[in-house]
């Protein structure tokens, strides 16, 4: 259902005084549905509702949490062709993007299902006493993981879907246990509105206490301040700018109990071009690195921001290809004039910096709110001494860096920040040689890529989405992939606890068959 | 070696101007020995290290790690009563207490040597390619834990050995892999230093790359505040005081680049003692519970501070017993003159609050610096409007909470702040009664303990020392037991990585025979 109001627990509720509407970034003209930001009153609301729910949801057993992840997929999917059209209308993302962004949403809720179901995510723990021991008996300590509390998540604006109100962030949230209040995106509020109907239906459907979820509307910052403020949030999901990020953390850290705040805040993403591989395979590179650039029109945080290479007639050479396959694409829209208009001041101030050169710009005229793609080019002695060449710029841009020499290639690594990810492209006999190159790397990353663009993010087990800051402010979690449940859980043990007080996952009998580690060895057995 | 100067990688120095000495508390006056604070230039020297040494650190093999940490643990059996000695005269604990946490140190330190041996503390993950996948090919992605760089570790006043420079923050970072700079307690200077020599002498035994280890001499804030603040230090560590852990969490949080800190702040423990368990059971836990609050003059984070029951007859005559125990309790020292007389100021302003009555406390003349143990109590209605009574007394002190009936207690339970640990005293049967009460102490705990006292921390891996703010800064981690070492680690992802490049633990042969999650699966099998 499309009605711009808040869905605080089962309720829809427009209390606020505040107004705004979506915009059809390839229209450029506003959407017709109003929204209705949160007042504070609903913001209590649903904070309050959610502190309620959280000891009865924490307690709701594996069956019911993943019946309610695979609910709010089928609610999702039954949402059909309405959805993706909102979605394209909101975003102006194609209609590919949209389905492919749903498919990805929906296997996400069915792989935190499932996880929920094994159950081993809660790691338990048992050591059994021993009476006997001396010159102290041993008493009998038993661990696991427990929902954190109320969690907080953000809506990403590149992510209508995925990385939004059923996104990563709360599905792994609510897989923990953890009751979920979404701050939604302005610049696609429908979307969020409609996945946040088929949240609160499928919550509805299994009884769940209410409050288990609520999706609140805002335009600025005011409803995110309040939640993240809230004493009664326990954690906070965040994907974006910067600036949004680190806000939201200074919030968090200044609160009287601290709480973690889990927020990617996006990276450039070096790409380092190593020579021996651009003798041979210049063509390739070109293009697919000219395809992961222009990517969804450069907005994904794995965009590749920056290029490195050797400065030699063979990466001219690709240079040359490289433009070549820039001016080829198609250019296409940005998601909200905001976005556009900053895109274009980011490439401007980065084409203004000293020493950078246009390798590749489209020219033509476009639309509004289209971004061109657009390649510049820098000697690394600028890059080194210019650090507003080495941040992101949200879109189709890339900086390729020309070093002199390995060592120069070096020292311009050396000072790049934390990363999402960094991808080397090289033949396998040339990496060999460059081992300390690929360590500085490593240090630098989360994900080191061999041979591969750093877009198309693998949603899976081994997948680590994350970074030293500031690609995110805690570089021990990930936001992709199984382990980032482990963001919204913490550790409890219990101490020569009657067998029938503890959880089903510590009793003796091991009643939901779980792999524990018992006295040290991981097994199946009872105690 | 005990020479008062600063260990900076395998240089000792002394180019600080400022100077101090350790206090001997028994015999009240100082110990001869002049400590030299560490300058600014020794600050950067030691970071300067630590970061030069971490990446090969980082690298040393499992063998190396491990037999470092046995080689620490040697060491220190090596000073044999020289360091009981010292520890005795710095810390006023007695010998027997010396031995005991000697032995824990030692103890703590072989296991994680056995930790870093077995290998599987890195997680290693692997989910192998899909190159026939549809729509899109699965890359091969791989997925280990890596040390999180230099971390800062501050000794801590009330554990001279098991929690200062080779005690468990120090033991799980050189396990996982990063270099340690330890800032060592003014109340133990010599202690800390002649450990540190230690260390020191087992990284030269090994020819460790010179700085994965220094001590830092401090009497005042200024050098553990520029750790914190220097950018090439990744996390901290810390056991102390609540002041102490917020203003260094402040400090990091504020940085440009945040870092993680795990403070362990201590916790008023409630113990909760159930009507029917009163009825038979008062002599036991009288005894027990004076045992607890009087341990080591109450200088344990896991000391309880707060009793809480039911009044009634029972109750009454508990009291009367709890009294008799604690005025046999011969008094002791306490660690320093400046706890000393924080203790008996926190215990005047607790019987100076409204409603509070002293149930027990020692009254015959006693010498400096020997803490008088001190039971008060007061009605659980005072004690809920009056958030002065939640704070921890350091010291043999415990404040006795008289509640009307089961539902006062849950409610005065429901105000306790989150706590390391929490006590529920009872019958089996009467426990079943109380599912709500339970729930909202484990909400509140990392540890909830049936039918014991808090103090005696077992060191293994089911235990969980943390807990919710202000227990800790982070819930999430443990300062005690295998997982510990978590604080200190990150993941980094390998993508498409040639076999030859990656870790050991992820390579395909599976050269380390690590326990790994392949394609979901937990297996030792080689890819």
């Amino acid at each position: 259902m499309l009605d711009g109001k808040n869905i605080i627990g089962y309720n829809r509720t427009q209390r606020g005084k505040v107004t705004f509407k979506t915009i059809n970034p390839i229209l450029n003209r506003e959407n017709e549905t109003v929204f209705y930001e949160a007042s504070k009153e609903e913001v209590e609301e649903a904070v309050k509702l959610a502190h309620h729910a959280a000891p009865f949801y924490a307690e709701s057993g594996r069956e019911v949490r993943a019946a309610f992840l695979r609910g709010i997929a089928s609610e999702i999917s039954a949402l059909g062709d309405d959805l993706i059209g909102l979605y394209c209308s909101e975003s102006g993302l194609p209609e590919g993007r949209a389905k492919g962004e749903r498919a990805r949403t929906i296997g996400q809720l069915e792989l935190y299902a499932g996880l929920v179901e094994d159950g081993s995510y809660v790691q338990p723990s048992i050591d059994t006493a021993k009476p006997d021991r001396k010159p102290n008996p041993k008493v009998d300590l038993r661990k696991m993981m427990v929902p954190i509390g109320p969690v907080v998540v953000f809506g990403a604006s590149n992510f209508p879907l995925a990385y939004s109100s059923a996104g990563g962030d709360t599905a792994s949230a609510l897989a923990a246990g953890c009751p979920v209040i979404v701050k939604g995106h302005p610049m696609h509020a429908g979307t969020g509105n409609m996945v946040s109907s088929a949240i609160a239906k499928a919550a509805r459907n299994l009884n769940l206490p209410e409050g288990v979820f609520s999706h609140l509307n805002s335009k600025g910052h005011e409803v995110g301040e309040a939640l993240v403020k809230h004493p009664q949030v326990k954690a906070v999901g965040f994907t974006g700018s910067h600036g949004g990020g680190r806000a939201l953390f200074n919030i968090a850290a200044s609160r009287k109990e601290p709480i973690p705040v889990f927020a990617e805040m996006g990276s450039v993403n070096p790409v380092i071009l190593l020579p021996e591989i651009l003798k041979k395979e210049k063509e390739k590179w070109a293009g697919t690195i000219a395809g992961s650039v222009t990517l969804g029109s450069g907005q994904f945080c794995t965009n590749p921001g920056i290029l490195m290479g050797i400065k030699n007639q063979n990466l001219d050479l690709f240079s040359d290809l490289l433009s070549q396959e820039i001016l080829k694409v198609v250019p296409s829209s940005m998601l909200h004039p905001d976005i556009a208009d900053k895109f274009n001041k980011g490439k401007e101030q980065a084409r203004l910096q000293k020493g950078t050169e246009v390798i590749a710009e489209h020219t033509q005229p476009v639309e509004a709110n289209v971004g061109r793609p657009t390649i510049l080019k820098v000697k690394a002695s600028e890059f080194r001494e210019n650090s507003k060449l080495h941040q992101e710029v949200f879109g189709p841009f890339s900086l390729l860096v020309e070093c002199r020499d390995i060592e120069e290639l070096e020292r311009s690594v050396a000072l790049i920040e934390g990363q999402l990810t960094a991808s080397v492209i090289g033949t396998p006999e040339e990496m060999e040689g460059y081992d300390f190159l690929l360590r500085q790397l490593k240090d630098r990353v989360g994900r080191l890529i061999f041979n591969g663009v750093p877009t198309g993010v693998e949603v899976c087990a081994s997948m680590h989405h994350g970074g030293p800051y500031p690609a995110t402010t805690d570089s021990r979690f990930t936001a992709v992939g199984e382990d980032a449940i482990n963001r919204w859980l913490r550790p409890v043990c219990f101490q020569n606890c009657p067998d029938s007080l503890l959880p089903p996952a510590l009793q003796n009998a091991n009643p939901l068959n779980l792999l524990r580690r018992l006295d040290g060895r991981l097994s199946h057995d009872k105690v």
